[in-house]
């Protein structure tokens, strides 16, 4: 299934700019990068859990918001992309739109 | 049906810094902000092509990313938050989670 996983991590501080960074660390492990805080990850429910814990961890729960959005397995026709960057493929290939 | 709209402005110049701001007053008329650069809209899809075609004009397509995901009526069971801020309720309560 493909997950999105969109953040606002706070980042006045010298450890909010560590938190953000090692946010996207982690989510490069499971995901194409979309935009800068939006990554489209396709993971089982296993690696779902996984995701979320990892994140979790890393996070502020006081300062840092963290969103997912269960896209499901037919994803394709409930994502639309407008300008810059293209469309990327998280199964695989780079799509250019 | 919940629209989730996100977007990544290239705000490097002033046109830039301008372009976000709009983008932002847009998408303020069609749902809620839930974190810097998402925003959740419940629309038809009258005023879902009337946001896209706003959207549109303001931009520069060169430059900036917007990314619409259509989560359906049943949105409910696709969202999960963690951390800052409560989820917002798009049909019009705050949901303190």
């Amino acid at each position: 299934m493909l997950v999105l996983v969109t953040y606002d991590v706070e980042t006045s501080t010298t450890d909010g700019k560590r938190r953000l960074r090692e946010v996207a660390k982690i989510c490069v492990n499971y995901g194409q990068r979309v935009q800068n805080s939006v990554f489209e990850c396709l993971v089982d429910p296993v690696q779902f859990k996984q995701l979320k814990a990892r994140l979790v961890k890393v996070i502020d729960e006081e300062r840092d918001s963290l969103r997912f959005y269960l896209l499901g397995s037919k994803w394709k026709r409930r994502v639309e992309h407008i300008g810059a960057k293209p469309g990327y493929d998280p199964e695989g290939l780079l799509l250019f739109e």
